[in-house]
């Protein structure tokens, strides 16, 4: 979820960003290569503009690592593994890294086998989803992805007052024969950070997208806060939420259920379960088809009229994709509040902050 | 989607409208193994509450079949095949025989395989997706199933106005140790039929749930039929209708794209594809942790707190699955409206209405 003020952000160099983080990372005793894929991810978030798990999360990962709750030692167990199909278990290893082993394994298992499938228990927060399509996506894979915390709740079941689920994100990368269509979205109306940033500027909703304690619709987001807490309507709201509350479901089946790792064990809401599947069109009706059908529904959507003085319709992923190729090159926005929260942290291991790159 | 008057309707014998379906199905050259199988899966539409796509459909069958937009007679082609996948066209063939031998087929390769995957280009009408989910759930399988027609186009990309995408549906189906959860839902706000059973019935929709062909929100559901037409917003609506947009592009992905039979073809609409896939949790965590795992996700939902005078929180499924044990025992109910389509074809073919059920 894209979030913040429109105010003029200052302009970093990629490889500046990047080796402030890895030297941050190091600080709190990470290896170089898990250090290397955090930075990686969290760069990509930025780059797409999913500023809430870019180098803004930086500061939080500093100190679950500080703390514990990330563990760079920790052992990848295989619990499964077949021709086409792997489960792990990562105890906290970090998800970029371990996100990263998986996509790897899966790119391999992909050139023979019609469609692999993967789940992980266990692993740290694996970030913006989005930026795990891409390498699978550009090997003309169709790509499903979904991670949920099963020690988070935030979203009560459709008709119910108390929160069960949690924002329960799903993400499909969609290969064309130009840019891939990239899908990220949680199965609830927004995620837990879109209200939250919403309460921190003190500010009411544009609608009723949450329910109070007590199950009244609300447009204010303290309600999340209040003791007894609030709940996020899933997507669909108070007329057709039974149907993000589905999706919900089915995406705490997949990645909770499947991996092993779910709401029953009572975990801290440091651990993430994922599910990972891509499908090779190759092995269906054939490549050639697939895109020619993808461009040409990509092609219909371009082609519909939109409504007076209203934008051109885009395609999911299509302004992530630009906000990344505007940034490689002109440098990846952030802002003062990213620097807010790492500054401490710089001061402590006296780590320079990057320089702003000139305009 | 459930629809019709709360009017009180004459209740009819399985076995009676077995028979009765079977009888004029034949009259129309449909041999009997294709006969029984559309006649199964109408029934479960009806006893599951999908009245739309229950024995309301026969007649509209029953044209196509004359009209040979339904062929008994075409061949089931395979156009690839793996140890874990398979993709078929079925030319117009009955969907609901297709779908059987699809199902003998998952369950076969289910047998040792941890995910198996299949589509299906160009096969008829398949119906109420909720009870193909049945049989496969039943053997402890996580179910996918989306279908779509190609030739149909009501919903509008998000942001746009011009109809591009249908309502595209898709259904998950979950086991669990009592009984499974049933997700069957279209990703537009609500399916064609929703609304054409509003204008048939001359009512405004609750809420501004389409858009009119200036691309204003609009609660009337003549627009879809106004020339120009208007269209069906995305799950999500106004707001978060993206949302729907990528799920209703991710549907078109597995069923069209790589099934091999989408839009570019310019099909017409009786024609839909289909993107079926299990998942044994065998072959992950194991069976006993998901069953676990989703009887907990189960029971916290039910234990969710409703508002004061709501009714108690319902997994997706649920109403279903108890409108079928009660119709199982005290006889399908049966609008009259149903019987207005099928007395010319009775007529016609000189085959007796079935006896309705004394009370």
């Amino acid at each position: 979820m894209t979030t913040g003020s429109t105010a003029r952000r200052p302009r970093f160099a990629y490889a500046a960003l990047q080796r402030f983080s890895m030297a941050l990372l190091g600080q709190v005793g990470l290896p170089a290569d898990q250090a290397h894929l955090m930075t990686l991810r969290m760069l990509d978030a930025d780059l797409l503009g999913h500023r809430t798990h870019g180098l803004w999360f930086l500061s939080s990962y500093l100190q679950r690592l500080e703390a514990g709750h990330i563990r760079a030692d920790a052992p990848l167990e295989v619990i499964a593994s077949g021709p086409a199909s792997f489960a792990w278990r990562a105890n906290r290893l970090p998800g970029a890294w371990v996100m990263d082993q998986a996509t790897q394994q899966m790119l391999a298992m992909a050139a023979t086998q019609a469609v692999v499938t993967a789940t992980i228990a266990d692993c740290s927060h694996i970030g913006c989803l989005q930026s795990y399509l891409l390498p699978l996506v550009e090997a003309n894979l169709f790509v499903t992805l979904s991670a949920t915390n099963p020690g988070i709740a935030s979203v009560a079941p459709f008709g119910g007052i108390d929160a069960v689920l949690t924002s329960n994100p799903i993400a499909y990368g969609i290969p064309t024969s130009a840019e891939p269509i990239l899908i990220d979205q949680c199965t609830s109306i927004a995620s837990n950070s879109f209200f939250t940033a919403f309460a921190e500027r003190g500010e009411k909703l544009p609608g009723a997208w949450l329910l109070d304690a007590q199950g009244q619709p609300s447009d204010d987001p303290a309600v999340l806060q209040a003791k007894p807490a609030g709940t996020i309507l899933p997507l669909g709201g108070t007329a057709f939420g039974y149907k993000g509350f589905g999706l919900g479901i089915a995406v705490e089946a997949l990645s909770l259920g499947l991996s092993g790792a779910g709401r029953l064990t009572g975990p801290d809401m440091y651990g993430q379960s994922v599910f990972l599947q891509v499908i090779n069109p190759v092995h269906f009706a054939g490549l050639p088809v697939f895109l020619a059908e993808m461009d040409h529904l990509v092609a219909a959507c371009r082609a519909s009229r939109v409504r007076d003085g209203a934008p051109p319709v885009r395609l999911p992923g299509e302004r992530a994709l630009a906000q990344r190729r505007e940034q490689m090159q002109a440098g990846i926005e952030l802002s003062e509040e990213v620097f807010a929260r790492l500054r401490p942290w710089a001061s402590k291991f006296d780590i320079e902050l990057p320089a702003e790159r000139a305009a």
